[in-house]
């Protein structure tokens, strides 16, 4: 329906800003509440008055309605709006951040220059209020058994396309025939291993061809919800039959620390594959409009390490002249602090 | 610090809109998550691509930096931001709402015409997760014994003015003689009579003086804060002997649903006075950003009326030529059904 | 794996009440936090002191593990703990909430024979937070496409079936033929006309066999899952071709007022029938454990109707000898009107 | 108003648990919903099943109305109901959190001396959710400032005592003259350093005992209260002259996980004293009740150490024989490396 132009060649926009053209902002007349006690006290038209800027405002989204990115083979991921979306020239919606901890934390410190360090030390020490203060709205088209991970996350606000009301269109997640993976047999959450990594076993390739035809059969499905949809069964009925491959879509509206919370778990190596797509993604449209927080987030959430108290004390026995063993004879355990170690740069 | 302008006289304002002042787009490097599995299918590098708006935008808020609204004696409510913050011309922030409400409830209709009819259906029918998808950001100054009931509405995000790490300025609520009110007998919560409605009786006036001075003995402990202050003691014990007269300030961050909830209970008449006054501060606010909501909810929430089943069995029983009575000896239930029958225009 | 017995017939359960049995309660040692400031004024290591129960308590749960209602072919919705779990002989769970509103509301009012008096006031007006001091759990079997909807219900906790971890078993929903529904005409939510309500149409019920089939090609699609489980393909991607009528489970834990919250939204002639019924089974699971709260529920709620404005100036015009006609040009919203009048016994 | 025992002499306690004892579990009846549509396939009437519990339990507060711990003059935390209430005998409440987290994580592993490692690995890898289905309620009284930072804690249930209804008692915190504590230089937070750690300075301990009077005179403010009260002035004016030293009261309830966050939070030594105080005695007051999910938080949380990217690097490359030195210009950033290289074990 729109026009979709890159980034290059995107023409110049126009936002009409006089005052004219925003809503009227004269005192709306008292009202009485129902019920209402006598208004003592009550403020009824009082007037409001305007600030105005002082300096020239920009766009964070440059005069885009969306900012978007393919995901998978049917999905994509749009950024369609952001609180703040109007910052002084020459800033980030990171100064939201700062605008919000300078309330809390004092007026001290109050340079430009500062921001940067400012942020960076509320990230660190876990004050996450302030990253409340910017909020970012998504248009989402993920397929069914993605939209189910992603919900988990409650502190969103999200509009989802409804198969009771509409016919859902003809949509399935697919992966290609070298992106089916095995189970993996130490991790019981994913797979990572590929099918088509063994080119020495036939039989293995023909498994993951195997896998598509199933996904094929249950897309043919897909005919017979049309037609029963047509002889009038309802669509609430009628959809139950499609798999959990089927594409939905929705609004995702957050706040910036719920999402990074999002991403520290969904970017993890832990989430299923299709999930760290759009993980990732949602990192990169928000990345621009708030690039010092998500230079912070990396240095000190995702690319950071946590030690255990059993692993503390292995570290100061081992820097004390002991061997430095783990307290633990948990297997699993154990495993994680070799891999951890070879992440310190010590030795195994 | 900022030159304040009323509404009259407020200069045009220029938002730098091209593009080259926007936050750049470019597609981010492919960055490695720590302890990262093999990259299998990951889409990094994913181009992103820009819709631009095709029609001319504005901004909600006129190009200010804030609405304010006076409160009480030294307070006031700031509406500092909204999501969406620029719209269609000729469009209110409704219009996030109907976009909303079409992925969930379909495509069909879809006239601008039709767009006051959906969002007073979507309100009627408690639809409500369209209208979260609407934010608005407060600037508040209220004394602490609001601040302590506004907190209760949990689904908002908030950073408050810290006592820990910043001295408290040395603004107190006080109300003025005419304005103290006596206990209520019927009801346990507020109190709305005033002391100087009764001219006959001086006891009563010089009670309502006695009260301002009482406030005015706690105000004075300010000195002793910043002589305490001066010499070391640390800030966070220093403030407790403050009154919650006292004033704070916060940013508040709330969607437009939680906000709507927020005004049903606190423009209430059983809300205490102080808080009604921001309530309706915060509604005048927004009501020239959500024109249509703000209709629809005062004519389905704030001036409808519910009726019980026992009420409703009692209306029935009186159209069939019964006596109408209600079926409960709750005396405090009686009431409020003879009450609810006034506003039903049936005789007492 | 266990053996289960119907109400009538189940042996009495022995709880092991005294002290020895219960965990100790001894001070723990005082511990020193990392990085821990020097400990000024901690409490460590501080006595706890108990205070017994002293009069005779009972299991509101009646000492099962579980009260089971099953739902659907394959579903069920068990509740399998409450808070309060125990309370005084002759009471019900709702002294948890008449404890809560007492330190609210005062201890002016304290029989035991106002506790109905208070629950229902609360409920009434709006006095949410004591219902939020009761809590159940419950675990629940359901089709995907209920839980879809179950899961939008934010203000719950939930540990759900994965299907990353574990293979999915072998259930689907599939209603029977004289339960496949139309589509409605009129309202495009739902759907409650049968095909096989018309006994004249063959067509009809033609229709109503082939979505059952249908539904039986997407439940064969198990077996390729179950043989491709079996060749190594990871779970999380074998299970993506499987239909949204398979069944999950999941506990779902929630407190009473966002449980009422859920009642009001999924008891409703609005909501898919596939969920009614597992909302109507979890009202008749806690209602013998709450039973006042579920009374005042139906009577101010669920039985309950709301007066718009436009309405109340009909009823208004009419008691005044007008023509009582709504003020609106609105089809639905006069529909609606016409609805009411006949629950209010006014003739149409 | 109960007689307390200490945990020594406590008395044996009877819970009735006889199925007559218990609420009735007979099937309600069928009940129709307003406006209800036809009620197709609604499952009304179901038959409730009853399994029971086949071995003892116990009550993991051992017969006891609360677990009491003192905190500051006048405060308390006490714990008054879990969920789960009822355990296996020999088992703890850790054992609710497997139940759960076996629901997601599938069935292989089923000993209970598994157990142990199962929580610990949950909590190690952030599995949060299974944490979310143990409930605690605490009946607490603290001081208003104190309630200003508990509160910031949304998700949690919380029912205050209300000046607005009720009288609040004469009761204010005042710390002992040796616990008033000096402005930190270095934090502005906090303060840890104490006036009358310097002997020397006769000055000093005059300031703190300053403070005590300043203290004493807005206490003396409750003698105009009380009289204020008495001539009629409402109860939600008369408060607001009163100190934030004013002690308050309320039942909070809040699950495991976001109990354990805001411990994390609150026993922190950057907490204020008088919060962390009431964090220690709750974590000491539910050790005995999850003592498993509390050693694997203080192994994993608690006394654990974050490395930021940075800081992984100086580690790396001092491994490999360089200097180690942080890449960051930032103070405060290379003065908390300091600190952690001390918590490693390196020397300085």
């Amino acid at each position: 329906m729109n026009t979709r132009t890159s980034a290059d060649e995107r023409p110049p926009v126009k936002i009409d800003i006089t005052p004219s053209a925003a809503a009227p902002v004269a005192p709306t007349p008292a009202r009485e509440p129902a019920d209402a006690a006598p208004a003592i006290g009550r403020q009824t038209g009082a007037p409001i008055t305007r600030v105005m800027q002082e300096t020239a405002h920009a766009d964070v989204m440059g005069g885009a309605l969306r900012h978007e990115i393919k995901c998978l083979d049917h999905g994509f991921i749009a950024l369609i709006d952001a609180m703040p979306r109007l910052v002084p020239v020459g800033q980030t919606a990171d100064s939201a951040i700062v605008q919000a901890a300078r309330v809390s934390y004092g007026q001290g410190t109050k340079k430009i220059s500062e921001d940067r360090g400012l942020i960076r030390y509320l990230l660190r020490h876990r004050h996450t209020t302030p990253f409340e203060m910017v909020e970012f709205k998504f248009h989402v088209a993920m397929p069914i058994f993605i939209a189910r991970q992603w919900i988990r996350h409650r502190t969103a606000n999200v509009n989802e396309y409804s198969g009771r009301y509409s016919v859902m269109p003809d949509r399935f997640y697919r992966p290609s025939v070298d992106q089916v993976r095995k189970q993996s047999k130490s991790n019981r959450q994913g797979g990572e291993e590929l099918f088509t990594n063994q080119p020495d076993s036939p039989q293995e390739a023909l498994t993951a061809q195997e896998f598509l035809n199933y996904l094929s059969q249950s897309e043919k499905l897909y005919e017979q919800y049309t037609k029963l949809n047509e002889k009038g069964v309802s669509r609430e009925l009628a959809r139950i039959g499609l798999p959990v491959s089927l594409y939905t879509e929705w609004y995702w509206k957050c706040d910036l620390h719920n999402i990074l919370r999002f991403l520290s778990l969904r970017m993890d190596a832990h989430a299923q594959m299709e999930i760290r797509v759009f993980a990732q993604a949602m990192h990169d449209l928000i990345e621009p409009i708030v690039p010092i927080t998500c230079e912070a987030f990396r240095d000190y959430e995702i690319d950071s390490i946590r030690l255990t108290k059993l692993e503390l004390a292995a570290l100061r026995d081992k820097a004390a002249g002991g061997l430095g063993l783990l307290a633990s004879d948990n297997k699993r355990e154990c495993e994680e602090w070799e891999a951890k170690k070879a992440r310190l740069g010590m030795e195994h």
